[in-house]
């Protein structure tokens, strides 16, 4: 059995986003599928998608931080600088992390770690509404 | 045809440590599905899974020397600190290296390069023992 | 239903390489499958893939000359050295980058977003060929 929904996102700040709720309502009613993968897959190479810690606020704002010193704007390498400072380091984050996340499903429901959620992780200054492909597929 | 399984890992120290083995045996006989794809998935916020090479056990050194440079703890600017100076480096490690891999089964067997081995990657200090969750479907 | 293929992609430099037509051509006539997923796995240890913009080259470049300097050849406390100056970095590249993407079919399509490519990130100096397995399931 497969189910495959697209949505747009609501525009967010730059940084790390907790996206769960919004996933799970996307794909709605768990019990469906008994056995299977969840797939979700961002069109943007400018975010991206990872999971982690759904609890303290402060992991995310530590994420963002990071990543920002770990991939610095305006270096004077960077040859793709048309778009904004923010803009090669978008795509750098976006690959580094990465466009997909894959999720178990165990007896109708998302079969993840009691402290894991879905971050969008948003690297533009104004990155604008994400468009994220979910698909569920399953016994 | 889906077979889906939960196995707690042995706790290991941290590092980088091969668990192809382990995955394989979780799954059992090969033959069952002769093309297909399989899933792991890792319940925690503090280790991870990648894929790499499964001969030389100083590639699997390197790479914690490595990442323990390019994700330092104590960073000053680091605001989630309670849990410990090894804690926010190894969410930020963890979503560096992800938390699932697929593999893709040819002919019933996992159809891995002959140099590639499962990694878990153990970013704790004390870590404790590992849940994943492998899923494997196809026909 | 299920296709799969193995198939060999010709020496690239070292760098970050488009191969979605490659792929394209590899799985056929994309309307076999309406609804599924494309699971692209690269069955090496330093070469990986990944999703990026898709335009402009520069972005390409630009990866490659960030990744030299965020996993530098050469360090003095690589211990993995008898390969060459560029086999350790090429494995931390490949796991950090990864070995596989997953992509949405919808409408019997690649569902990416209209700047999205898949890339080769070719991590040796002379790499060779690589082999990629691509794997399509769905209804």
């Amino acid at each position: 059995m497969w189910m495959q929904k697209e949505i747009s996102l609501k525009p967010r700040s730059r940084g790390f986003h907790l996206i769960t709720e919004e996933i799970e309502r996307a794909i709605g009613e768990p019990g469906q599928i008994r056995t299977g993968l969840l797939s979700v897959f961002i069109k943007h190479t400018s975010a991206s998608l990872t999971i982690n810690e759904n609890a303290d606020p402060t992991v995310r704002a530590d994420f963002e931080s990071f990543f920002n010193r770990a991939v610095p704007e305006d270096e004077p390498y960077y040859q793709h600088v048309f778009e904004g400072s923010d803009d090669l380091p978008a795509h750098l984050k976006s690959s580094i992390l990465g466009p997909s996340v894959q999720i178990p499903i165990t007896d109708g429901r998302l079969n993840m770690g009691t402290w894991q959620g879905v971050y969008l992780c948003e690297h533009r200054n104004h990155g604008g509404s994400r468009n994220i492909v979910v698909t569920v597929h399953g016994e």
